[in-house]
């Protein structure tokens, strides 16, 4: 099909069953967090799976590649990102697949209904600290800082749209762990499995998977970590073996 | 001095300034844990630290031998181990530095005091099935699951004894991680430090080290991994590190 990349947009290759994104030239682009995220998740036969902030449509597209879940929606608030997730979808073909919803993580539960997905992914902003943010409705920015939601409201509604025995799958800093564990265990999500991220062997983490399973018991796994580079530059087997070389 | 050995006891030489220890012929002994989490806590000079929990005194003994500290305070319930720790300190002429009291962990801040600690240490027990053990008085299930003290005992006793901005330094299954996490939270100590112990770098950490901040903000630092063996038997280069070789 004609693709239609508009200006400051770039078309890159997922080397995944073809895959195809749409990005900016302006550095709103997914990262590794997202690709590391989609290979920490499961989505199974016939399972549900719902994007919270999905951004590009990275996490979608890729989960559809990867795992054989029936349907993926997507939420994003930024009606601009929406659009290009949007016409990445209608670029792979996957419009029967993959559904990107514009819309707002607070009001999620609204619009998908409660208990009706069986996975949720998310990718949230990172950061805390959006008083100090000189242009709070630059796109980066809403991304990356806390401007249009916090940690809580992504927790909450994901735990709402999840069924009894859902799993929830996130990425997010190390630094904020025990506010993470914290608010999933107030929401009745049980942090089951984690894996840290290390940059280099010797290097603290700085990127950490949890999955979370909505009114789960008590038992944690933290699994063997993933180191990025085994020198600088140069990635170890693990990262080309997630990225699918 | 003469080595007063009594039956099914064995001396052990610590490899770190010539110490020795004295252990059980029948394995009660101390493990790697105890030896991780003395490479893992920071004593500064003049501070005055407690081990609740000591067992053979293995962390009193390093800690003494790695650090400056002042003082090392060690509290042991079971009195026929506590005796054996004192036999240890005495060979070791460590009288004036290591003292060790027999007594219990759910007393230890009406014993030694309120803020009355830098650094408190512990390796508690690990398991809360304590109601399925055939016999619950034996030294090693005492060492090993919760019969005389929950994780609650240990860290609401740790905190009370610590002084404001004092450190807590634990070992710990992970599989209790969210448990350990969150009690630390609710007892003021601020988990600001962690590291996983992982038996080989493809497996899931069978140990956790946390350092938490009485009174601390809330930023957690994950540190990277400690890999056990290199290959079967094999122990890596930061385990013989730790182990002072």
């Amino acid at each position: 099909m004609a693709i239609e990349l508009k200006e400051n947009e770039r078309l890159d290759d997922l080397q995944r069953n073809g895959l195809q994104i749409i990005q900016k030239t302006d550095g709103f682009c997914f990262g590794m967090d997202a690709v590391l995220l989609s290979g920490f998740a499961a989505v199974k036969p016939g399972e549900r799976a719902l994007d919270l902030g999905t951004g590009t449509g990275i996490i979608p597209l890729l989960l559809s590649a990867k795992t054989e879940g029936e349907h993926f929606s997507a939420l994003e608030i930024q009606d601009e990102i929406a659009r290009m997730a949007e016409r990445s979808v209608k670029l792979n073909h996957l419009e029967n697949k993959i559904e990107i919803v514009h819309g707002d993580i607070k009001e999620a539960s609204r619009i998908f209904g409660a208990a009706s997905f069986d996975v949720v992914t998310t990718n949230p902003p990172y950061m805390n600290d959006s008083h100090g943010l000189k242009n709070p409705t630059e796109v980066k920015a809403i991304s990356r800082h806390e401007v249009l939601c916090t940690l809580e409201d992504v927790v909450r509604e994901g735990a709402k749209v999840l069924k009894p025995g859902g799993r929830m799958y996130m990425v997010h800093r190390p630094h904020r762990l025990i506010e993470i564990l914290g608010t999933m265990k107030q929401y009745k999500l049980e942090p089951k499995r984690m894996k840290m991220v290390h940059p280099f062997k010797d290097k603290d983490a700085n990127m950490v998977l949890i999955e979370a399973v909505r009114g789960g018991g008590a038992w944690m796994k933290v699994e063997a970590p993933i180191i990025v580079y085994k020198e600088p530059g140069v990635y170890t087997d693990e990262i080309y073996s997630i990225y699918g070389y």
